[in-house]
């Protein structure tokens, strides 16, 4: 069986979630298309970098991430690092004819995406980014079903990607707080998320109108190499936040339809509140990631007396059904999202067919995001421009 | 024990909710602040009328609206009836110094709704409009919260009023459909009901920027005098519908917080979906009136290994609960919310306390509705003045 | 249009859900099967009676119910008062040939049940028992899918009746507490409602085994004449608790299902968790009052990517709907369980047509809460006879 | 870092989640306590097993499960075979001194789970039972606020596990409906997991009453060696089933708790509904696997308006937490359920500490499944003996 030998810059979180992706996905989807080999790791220092291999099953680990690129036996590079060393990595990468797989989002903005995706389309070599919500076996029936036209053509997407771990003011100044590291805050960070999932579901964007505001004006400075995402309740030196915490944003599809798009730091009670409710001529459907086993759907068509949202728990019958859990609501979790992803963005690289959301993608989501924040500081409508 | 003598225009739907109110408010609410007697009803025509006071337990009838009005043993009038009537009814009923409570909204647009407001300032009335879904106890208990600091400073609102009743193109030309006599359709029918919302809890709103488009742009019409609200799959010939079907908005308070209203009669699913998420600097409150007997809280200062949304049922220990039913989830329907709504406005007239929504509300209201069909108009925001 | 003279037994809170229900009914289901005239009302001193009569509108008052009884002008004897007087009513009021409607349980026991059967039996009037929780129009929505076959045959009914409203142990000694009065606890308080709804639903009921139990064994006496249903936190005196407080049963139906009823007063957090889960050979169907105005329905013959629980909000297109409020989800309370089992049984009254649950039903509820205590004494299966 | 060589038993449905687990486990829970290696796999051919050694990443693999305990380098037999060759298979296992983890039900019956009880015991092996749902993090936080006093002394355990994935009769005629295999149906297949979370949260059974019965008496026998768990609508002969489908119970605790599980394949919409409901003196709990992520709890002492179920989302905060994922609702699924179970057997091995459910817990889970099933016969309450 062909092997595909992968190596990873970043040993945070993603590289966790990246690194069982790898280990399980031919567990998953098999026969697999290809066997991923974990062959090296790269992290800021050689420390970091080889505790990541021993943790994550790495043959071989280095703190200088150039040798990942320059190793003529890589196959894959798997760009898991923060968003404002994304190009530099992406770009060598693709002139070393490396398949590239890169964290959402492709870069701090439209301009920096444009220089990454001229490179890989230049190179020629597969592409992806990781926006996984939208491989959630349940987003992927919405899709499905849309595509079917079960629910006729669409005429409102309401989106919205509700957290709560930095509400806190007590919560660290991780690099997400920071724009030359992070680009912008709650609209790059998980707003891109939604804007990916409005998309693929709802189609190309054509024009936006947003707010994009800062809640929380410092943050306690974090001490340590490591970013302390999820933590709270520090105390210490405060920091300026530099980026955006919440936005609220009005939309218009290419095909007519219209809608909103929601995304902030600061709603107690929600977690990774990723949800999405769509109208169509036909039927409606929703989502939310935080029961991400449902979909729910209502088709117009049923009889009058016995309508109503059905709540769909996706298993064998649905997509990538074949590969995961036996029966429904055995209970799909982060890490499968991030198994599915990987398990097409392989065979894409096997089989030569395309894979998305690609850089392409990943640079259109940086236009809009990047309208939104222009937007909010004009106060008129932004047209989406590519 | 003093009684207040009720003349009713209208024998539909708010007829009905209305009759019932005044029938069931001393049941509930005891001692009463005053006995409403069913005095007399009006409707289009004699016939009709007679029939509604049978069926809604009046002394009387009449086919002429203004004979309610010129009858002296009346204290209030209540209008019940299609908006573009609203103005002419209600200044005559403050011109004979009658106290009025009018259905929602107040009427066709501000303008309109600024005759009335300063005709019962004028003859020092107490006026009230009928945007009910504020009384349901839920709501009530969260303004209690907000009162109270629970959640702190608001940060956003995000409202809805979802439906689905006339998303079948085929379901009929209703004059809610018809801008001369609905003034506007989404926008005012149910829009006005979230914007009430949204002034309520998170305070007066300062601009606005919003979508409002129809989506079916022509329907089956009517035949017969009855509006034949809520049914569907008619046939014959269709009819231009002149008002819109779907709003989409942004919105600013006084307070600086930002959010959303959305408002379609196209959302399959969806029946008597108004809902609201507000998000404080303390907390936050997710309120969805299909599950009337809820009010969802989450309190920041929870321990962290206990936080997380409170389900609350209202009952004895809410707002109201003194005059409801003696446990929680017995069940708050349509009617108790009516019920409150004419408990609260005898009671101003008895106790000459101040009872909102008014008409200065409901002026102010009409203020935003219309800020945000211009905003549709001129893609830009609209400061709401008044 | 034909007139009903109602004479109403009890001015507590099923007084008033029961006067609303006379004063409502013709505004909901029009044209009406008859007009409810609230005529005479009985507490058991003059001055109880007269303020009821004040409050719930009726026409006069009463210090003694027989009076009522023997008014030749009253059709309805409405019994509204706790269980152990039940039966003297009812017989009298058989006897004097009124037609009864009947609070429930029907009695404390099954054979002070009977007696009540056979004269209503003897007389032939019109005779119901108010378990009105059967015609929540989504409950009702439930029997109809059922008599349609949309489920198969049923395998399994699962139903609970949970609540807290008394499970602070420092809640009064309310005479729900008291067998001489109540007869027993949650059993006969809120299993029997569980019990109906089993049967209505799924069948006669052949053999059940139960656990039935005390979790309180004292609490604080009442004192003054009323009722303290649903407060807490008293203190003074303790007297003791001779009821249960919580069943656990198992039971089979006749026609070869199987199942389980579950009541508690020491649910916390649960208010009025009625709810039935229902397995058949084609289905299922999920009900919990405390979203009632939903229903939950599984169809197995759904295409596999499609098959869900539909969550159907019941409205004009379900039963009872033409008479409710137009569009699903204005919301049923608990007045519109009662005014729907006031429309019916005033139809059976004017039509001569059947209606249930009568008294046959109550009597064969007996049997099975005296069956299920029986059970828990002698800890075997018991054999409901009738 | 100290290495643990695994052999495992068994490369279907389980063999891939405990490869998973393996894999996945110091990638979770770092510094881990040991890396355990996927040595050797065994499956009941030698293509089998050595297709399964290549999708889950061993390093040989074997037909003969024999060769597996008889390696002196490996020191964990993991079993995941049909459950009639647990015995043999671990009996040999700890005869050899290997740690044992082994699948659920231990055994087919209480019996064959004791001389496995006793094996381990005898050789001093660390041994645990597989009975991954009391390690949803949701599930260990319940067992936490239990054993903090959060909810009082526990009053009623109400448990479910209810499926339909065989609830179509032509579903086809796996192990898991054969007695010479299984042993019992829905008793030992997901009865046994209520079971064991009733035990873990409110202690030891005493005593049982049930129902056990088979609702689909024959289905279509599967051809091939694989068991198609999941799958329907086959055709084909028929066999016989000789296994219940459905228990419906009622239980007593030793600590004065009752309470009632259900388990059924025949409860369509429900796909893996394992649920809990536990009152106590002074709060609740409810628990839907369906919605892993979220554990409900009302606390009693909350303020009278305030209080309701929390909806508690699993993170950081809770059990586990440090190793799993950063935020709440990223994503519990089966497969962390495993990982952890992995790490807590794992680290028992290292560090010597208990670990449990062990295989004590598996034979008394085995001895409450048989009494289950004799009381079904019996038709009588049957004491748990151990």
């Amino acid at each position: 069986m062909r092997e595909l030998r992968v190596g990873l810059i970043g040993a945070g979180f993603m590289g966790k979630a990246h690194s069982l992706a790898y280990a399980a996905m031919p567990m998953f989807f098999w026969p697999a298309p290809a066997i991923p080999v974990r062959a090296v790791i790269a992290e800021a220092t050689e420390e970091l970098a080889a505790e990541g291999a021993a943790r994550f099953g790495f043959e071989s680990s280095t703190g200088d991430w150039r040798r990942v690129i320059e190793d003529p036996s890589i196959d894959i590079v798997d760009i898991a690092t923060p968003n404002h060393l994304h190009p530099e990595m992406a770009i060598a990468a693709a002139e070393a004819g490396k398949h590239i797989i890169c964290e959402k989002p492709l870069a701090r903005n439209a301009a920096e995406a444009k220089t990454m995706l001229d490179a890989v389309s230049a190179a020629g070599v597969v592409n992806m980014v990781a926006f996984n919500y939208r491989r959630t076996p349940a987003v992927a029936l919405a899709k499905k079903y849309i595509d079917e036209g079960a629910i006729g053509e669409i005429l409102n997407f309401r989106g919205t990607y509700l957290q709560d771990w930095s509400a806190d003011p007590a919560s660290p100044l991780s690099w997400r707080f920071q724009s030359a590291i992070a680009g912008s805050g709650a609209v790059g960070d998980i707003g891109t998320h939604i804007i990916d999932l409005a998309r693929y579901l709802a189609g190309d964007i054509t024009s936006v109108i947003g707010i994009a505001r800062t809640i929380v004006p410092e943050r306690p400075k974090q001490s340590g190499g490591r970013d302390a995402l999820g933590t709270s309740r520090t105390g210490g030196e405060l920091g300026p936040v530099d980026v955006d915490d919440e936005m609220v944003t009005m939309l218009r599809f290419a095909n007519g339809a219209v809608g909103s798009l929601e995304a902030t730091r600061n709603g107690y009670g929600r977690n990774n509140f990723i949800t999405f409710e769509i109208h169509g001529t036909l039927g409606s459907l929703f989502f939310n990631y935080e029961r991400r086993d449902e979909l729910q759907v209502c088709f117009a068509d049923d009889p009058s007396d016995r309508r109503g949202f059905r709540t769909v728990y996706t298993g064998p019958a649905h997509p990538y059904g074949e590969g995961l859990w036996p029966i429904p609501a055995l209970g799909i979790g982060y890490g499968e999202t991030k198994i599915i992803e990987a398990y097409d963005f392989v065979s894409a690289i096997v089989n030569g067919t395309p894979v998305r959301p690609n850089f392409e993608d990943g640079y259109r989501i940086s236009l809009v995001a990047d309208a939104i924040l222009e937007s909010s500081r004009t106060q008129q409508w932004v047209d989406v421009d590519g």
